[in-house]
């Protein structure tokens, strides 16, 4: 065997077959591999075993071979075979399952390196641009079809395409991982998602099995095996499982705690001992296409705001310093802290017309702030931002604060015990914390405590693909996480509406803002 | 769950699910039948899930279905599911897979009712009447594609058309079990039969997994599953342990034997504690286009033969009653026992001139005799046999004799300690035994010790179908068999030589045949 044991990759010899050793070759080698990898079963695909005989000879009862576990038994599953004396590439693809966007990567299995990486917009925002308007669409006949056959089609040329880049076939690749939350994975898998989003809040599955990639339709090697990360409920998918993962969350002695921000905010805190995880909506206004200039981040859209001093001119960075299009969720929340620095916004958020100024106007009573002028503009038009984007990112920065502090409140420690604070996702890579601190989302915590994982998804899912203790780890944390029902009771509605101001009523919470900012005045 | 705790349809109700028992829906039925079923784990078919979250609601959380068990390890597959208020057939079929002939058996999986049978002749004899051409024809490209093909194009009809007559879909078909000899199990599972010829002789596979049937493009019920019987080695296929199964032979004290007359005479020997089998080229007299005017059982062909006093008229019945084409192998036997009874032949099996009178002829210096005269056969020819012919069949009797002797000294028994002796195939279904006793073929046992198993590989695998216990008894008789090498020593060559003559050369092993036949002298 080799030597890297957390390989799915194992170059092994069998011993040669004689009169008086005659067992079949594929029994020979489940024999074999089940005494060295201490299982109780080795499934050989049909599709290895049609080779098998002609291989063994020719290596000379020598191979390389992917060897993948069933985490939910002690089962491998044999999924390819080559010659030991040849470097030939065994690869995988692992892939983040976004609603909006997938990304995937492309790993060499035995070195683990990665190939290539790419990612692209879901095909099923054709469909809607939401969960509820895809799970809806299932309704209609041959809706659920087409929701897959999309997604598995577009996978399936992505994948080929990276395949070209690297020099490599589609049959070349041996295992897939797939991280998404319960719905899009159901989308994927082609199960009905109508239960998950209906009370009691059902999936078809929890925990999907490893499966021939084929049986979804997807183009890998015909014994290319998918591993779908399990969900243990409704609103707590893979992506999580796989982030927590990717976080070494539940692998520390301290408190650490995970927070990913998409339509909903989804928080995990714990140790090597306990996990807790709730999940609530905080995120709307952070989401694109829910302000009127607010958008994904991309090319032109701001992700960064100054404000001088009096005439408190706004300087805005765009993504490839571009012109600007539109705002992203990190955008907003520095244009938020930063008004609410110089004072063009109260500690309710409010417009303050004396510090706006002339950039204030009104249009059907309601005040809007113009952020930048049409003529500086990407697309023409001048960007405003309206009171309402404004009162609705307080909800959200709220709803945030809220749970973050019901979350940590629940297991006895306070939000300033917490050394590790890791941001997941888009949200985490562009959001400044010092923003989020100054309006009060994130706690004010040290700087250094926050992390930003990037896309820990994908990463979570990248480890699957080149570490067999990764799959016992994933059990560890389905079997760890307690999740916590977030009941908006009067101490959540209490909680929620102390958050509503910037930073929040309880200004000695957030001892670093009220130092910075003179402004401020209970 | 069920009263019938042997058959895989199961009749179950899960508990509904409620924001306090929110367990996806496939997980919450794996839980359910794994506690029930005392299993390690339960697969559900991807087909299944997709219609399970429907069919749970529609039913009210009630279902009947089809669980089948790996035989390997511990667990089992849901293979089709319905409404537990309907009673709507769930069907398997068995197959025996011949080398000549393919039979098979549609069944009611719950009833355990026999609902059609066919037999229809195996498709690759176009490619060679026997295993051996077959395997050599895989050595060319796309051989063994055309030979697996042929054989699953042509199961594909007859199945589709036994569904037609008795009113189902090839869909309501959920479990498939089949039985045949090593090589044909290969051919039919699109495996290389080569090297299962050649020394050391190695199959590619002892133990085929449960598969869905579909990967070996059956074309029944998606999620149905395809036992295929194992093999203990290239000589002792699945076909053997089906036979073993169906005889119960392990599950008596006393020691009985079970004989299969094909290419090759397969015995098995046992009681509940211990099995012990060989297998030895035995038959080739007794198969259809080996003699002259030999033919597999069939119309016209000649299955037993009466010859009066003299001057010895032969009197012949075919079956079906038509004029005489051939003779089957149990015929032979039944013309031998006769000719030699009246002493026609001699004890060595040669022609006796002065009894065989004006039927005996000459051809080239080889003596025939005729047995029905061209103005009685049906194909307007004399069916004649000639002294080759006859030396063949002492041979081969000979050589099933010694057989016989040798594996039941081997274990410390004389054949006459047995009580049951079971003969399988056509072979056993035709066949006289008292003619075989009086060529000295099988042992001089009472009349009532010989019983006919009728197509004992046919049956063995229609009893998987309706009976879980039966994997475990397949499983046990692999785990007693020994098998017993025939060395072809000096002592086999001794008892071969010795049994060479008619009935044996030490007449007191047969006193029921010397007290008959007055004509004998040592």
């Amino acid at each position: 065997m080799t030597v890297n044991k957390d390989s799915w990759v194992k170059t092994i010899n069998l011993p040669a077959p004689s009169l008086q050793d005659n067992t079949a070759d594929s029994d020979r080698l489940i024999n074999f591999l089940k005494q060295h990898l201490h299982a109780h079963r080795i499934f050989i695909d049909y599709y290895s075993l049609q080779e098998l005989p002609f291989k063994l000879r020719a290596w000379d009862y020598g191979l390389r071979c992917v060897v993948i576990k069933d985490p939910y038994f002690d089962q491998w599953y044999l999924a390819g075979i080559s010659d030991p004396l040849k470097d030939r590439c065994f690869a995988g693809v692992a892939v983040d399952l976004g609603t909006s966007r997938v990304a995937l990567r492309l790993v060499d299995l035995s070195s683990g390196k990665s190939l290539y990486e790419t990612s692209f917009d879901n095909p099923q925002l054709k469909v809607g641009p939401d969960i509820l308007t895809r799970v809806h669409a299932c309704d209609q006949p041959g809706g659920l079809q087409e929701l897959t056959q999309s997604i598995i089609r577009e996978m399936n040329q992505q994948i080929r395409a990276a395949c070209h880049v690297c020099g490599l076939e589609n049959t070349d690749l041996y295992f897939m991982t797939l991280a998404g939350n319960t719905c899009m994975t159901h989308l994927f898998m082609g199960l009905a998602p109508k239960w998950i989003i209906r009370e009691p809040y059902i999936p078809v599955t929890n925990t999907p099995d490893v499966e021939r990639a084929a049986v979804y339709g997807l183009d890998i090697n015909p014994a290319g095996r998918i591993f779908i990360f399990p969900n243990i409920g409704s609103y707590f998918g893979g992506d999580l499982i796989a982030g927590i993962l990717h976080s070494k969350l539940n692998q520390g002695k301290d408190p650490a705690i995970l927070v990913d921000v998409g339509t909903n905010a989804e928080v995990v805190l714990g140790n090597d001992s306990w996990l807790m995880a709730c999940a609530g909506a905080a995120g709307p206004a952070l989401e694109g296409g829910v302000t009127q200039i607010g958008m994904m981040a991309g090319p032109g859209v701001v992700d960064r705001v100054r404000i001088g001093p009096e005439p408190h001119t706004i300087h805005v960075r765009t993504i490839d310093d571009l012109p600007p299009v539109g705002i992203c969720g990190s955008g907003m929340i520095d244009l938020a802290a930063q008004l609410f620095k110089v004072g063009m916004i109260d500690l309710r958020g409010r417009f303050v017309p004396d510090a706006c100024g002339q950039k204030l106007h009104d249009q059907a009573d309601m005040p809007f702030l113009e952020v930048v002028s049409a003529k500086e503009s990407g697309t023409g038009r001048a960007l405003n931002i309206y009171q309402a984007d404004l009162d609705s990112l307080v909800r959200s920065k709220a709803a945030m604060y809220t749970i973050l502090e019901t979350i940590t409140e629940s297991v006895g420690l306070s939000l300033d015990e917490l050394n590790t604070f890791y941001v997941a996702g888009t949200f985490g890579a562009y959001i400044d914390p010092k923003s989020a601190v100054t309006i009060g989302m994130l706690p004010d915590l040290p700087e250094g405590t926050y992390k930003s994982l990037g896309n820990s998804s994908l990463e979570g899912a990248a480890q699957v693909l080149t570490s067999c203790e990764s799959l016992n780890r994933i059990e560890q944390i389905k079997t760890q996480i307690t999740y916590l029902e977030l009941n908006v009771n009067q101490q959540f509605m209490n909680r929620f509406s102390a958050a509503k101001f910037l930073p929040h009523t309880d200004l000695s919470r957030f001892p670093s803002i009220l130092h910075d900012n003179s402004t401020i005045s209970s």
